[in-house]
């Protein structure tokens, strides 16, 4: 039977991306052509996304994660397979998802002696579809050894590969800040409790809190309102902020102390302040013993970077979590550069055969491995 | 011919509130029962509003001025002639208007020989009703010795007046300030320029704006709002604010200090930041020549206080800065006390008499005086 290739695969994904929690259309195209793939099962544990599985002995797995999601973002690459739509594969998982397809292609025709889990992954933009698909108990049915995965960046030179040995990327929390006072003529400053100022302290507060400098640490406010109208002190207040941390148990420590902070300005004030954290993203953890191991292989046939951490989040983290993991970045760079997310970032189809060979690559090291 | 008495006036202009800038159905019922009375002649020369003129003689003119729009609160007071719309007089301006006309009343009773202006005026409450009237030029024709204007007050027991010798109300400006930047994902802040940090820097550089401690300065943001995503750095942010200061050329000095710390905080950050002052009201000055002459001669029939002066604004500022004027304020508080426009705010019905007898005994001791 006929399927398409991998880079089939990338031009239908790009010209027809899917946002976040509704890759509806993509989990039955990828559903579609993966069934006529001889040698694996598929699973489908969640709402969207799936796993195909490659089965050969009662050892463990290797797993192997795309993301399949793309972003709210209208499309200005001028390509001819670009987007038909309002969004756009613009953080390039259209690729990711081709790499993992040409992946289990490349397996099934080689026949390694090594069971591997292909998971194509829903809801990476902050949708949690990492976490949601874990908490269906799936995985835990499978003893896995290790899991990768690739995200392509213009940072790096086309067909390096960059990673580290510690935390490639940072923890990220949802944190809400919510301000309740009592409206008062501005007049009259002493008759209110102005949340505007309590706003003001606890961003101050933020700002100057104690902590350990070689911790990178970031708390950002992106949505900050406060008031109705001009000459009466706001009433009420809020904060949309994120905060980034080099671990989770980082995240925990800062948020606690946050807490705390923010009890001392209420008291200051008189200003009820709710400090509500909405998620807490795991940071993308690499293993350092894997890391010691592949890389020196790695480096027999590869150009590999050493990349600094971002404070950027990636839901990869619920797996660095469970099991020894890396995360690499797949250089796309050329002529042009632009960030990921940028309405022009669009790698070209031949990055795709490079990252299935590094895969398999990595795949083949791994299966002389001494199994768990 | 029969006309409406004070008291009557006071409950039609109650039960029908309008609000600022839509005084038409007030205009037309004080028109209409003003041209039943005798001996003085109206004008129109606004909109809305209208002034009721006596002349006997080719002297000088004294002003007296009353309010006539309402406020957009919803009345609770159940009073029989409690508000029919979602407006009300919660200002007391009814009973300013009340006290006017029976002013008017009383003086073609008894014929003084004093000419006198009578200004009911559209748009106290925000809409700048006294600068629209002064720019039709309509008051230039006349020579006006001196201006006056009551309000009545809860803060004072019921029947007393005060004033002071000085400021009575503050310079009050409406300043909009609009930051302008560059939105960046959190994790980049240095590729952005964040408006949040331009807003707070601008905030706290009021708060610690050198100034001359013994003179009264307020800047006070009641709405503020930054950015809009919890995850991008706020590319857009902005501050409306009022500024209260003792004097209107205070206001021009303070506004040109906040302009020049404008323009390093945009130098600091690489924020564009547009400062705007939408309107100056002048503050309501109180003539010390005209108190000092005044006060002694009022004190031998009224509880006279001494009141301080407050970071609120009042239009009839405008007056006090073309003629040497008065506000006085008069005490309505007996049992219950309601700041100013508070929903219960109701000064009972026989103020209204107390008012009319202060504003022409104020007005024979006027008429006593040489002319201009």
């Amino acid at each position: 039977m006929i399927y398409d290739s991998p880079i089939e695969v990338r031009h239908t994904l790009h010209q027809n991306p899917e946002k976040t929690l509704q890759e509806h259309e993509t989990t039955e195209y990828l559903f579609r052509e993966l069934s006529k793939v001889d040698g694996i099962t598929l699973h489908r544990p969640f709402l969207l996304g799936l796993v195909a599985e490659y089965r050969v002995n009662d050892g463990d797995y290797l797993l192997f994660r795309a993301d399949i999601d793309a972003l709210n973002i209208k499309e200005e690459t001028g390509w001819e397979f670009a987007s038909k739509n309002d969004c756009m594969h613009a953080c390039g998982h259209d690729v990711h998802t081709a790499i993992l397809y040409g992946l289990v292609l490349t397996v099934v025709e080689k026949r390694p002696n090594q069971n591997v889990l292909f998971f194509f992954q829903p809801a990476e933009e902050g949708g949690g579809g990492a976490q949601k698909t874990v908490d269906t108990g799936f995985f835990d049915r499978y003893a896995i050894r290790c899991s990768f995965a690739l995200h392509v960046n213009d940072d790096y030179p086309f067909g390096s590969v960059a990673t580290n040995d510690h935390v490639l990327f940072a923890s990220s929390s949802e944190i809400d800040v919510l301000f309740q006072g009592v409206g008062a003529h501005v007049a009259y400053p002493t008759e209110g409790k102005n949340t505007l100022l309590a706003l003001r302290y606890f961003l101050d507060a933020i700002d100057r809190m104690p902590r350990e400098v070689e911790k990178p640490f970031l708390f950002s406010a992106g949505k900050v309102a406060a008031g109705e109208v001009r000459n009466i002190q706001p009433a009420k207040a809020f904060i949309q902020a994120t905060m980034r941390t080099v671990s989770t148990e980082e995240n925990d420590k800062m948020f606690d102390q946050i807490e705390k902070m923010a009890e001392h300005i209420e008291k200051l004030t008189g200003v009820e302040i709710r400090v509500k954290r909405l998620s807490v993203y795991p940071e993308v953890k690499i293993d350092k013993g894997l890391y010691d191991r592949l890389i020196p292989k790695l480096r027999e046939r590869y150009q590999v970077l050493k990349a600094p951490m971002k404070m950027v989040g990636e839901d990869f983290g619920v797996f660095c979590h469970l099991y020894p993991s890396i995360l690499f970045w797949l250089g796309t760079r050329r002529e042009a550069f632009y960030p990921l997310h940028h309405p022009k970032y669009l790698p070209s189809d031949d990055i795709i055969p490079v990252g299935i060979e590094f895969l398999y690559d990595l795949f083949t090291f791994l299966s002389d491995e001494p199994a768990l």
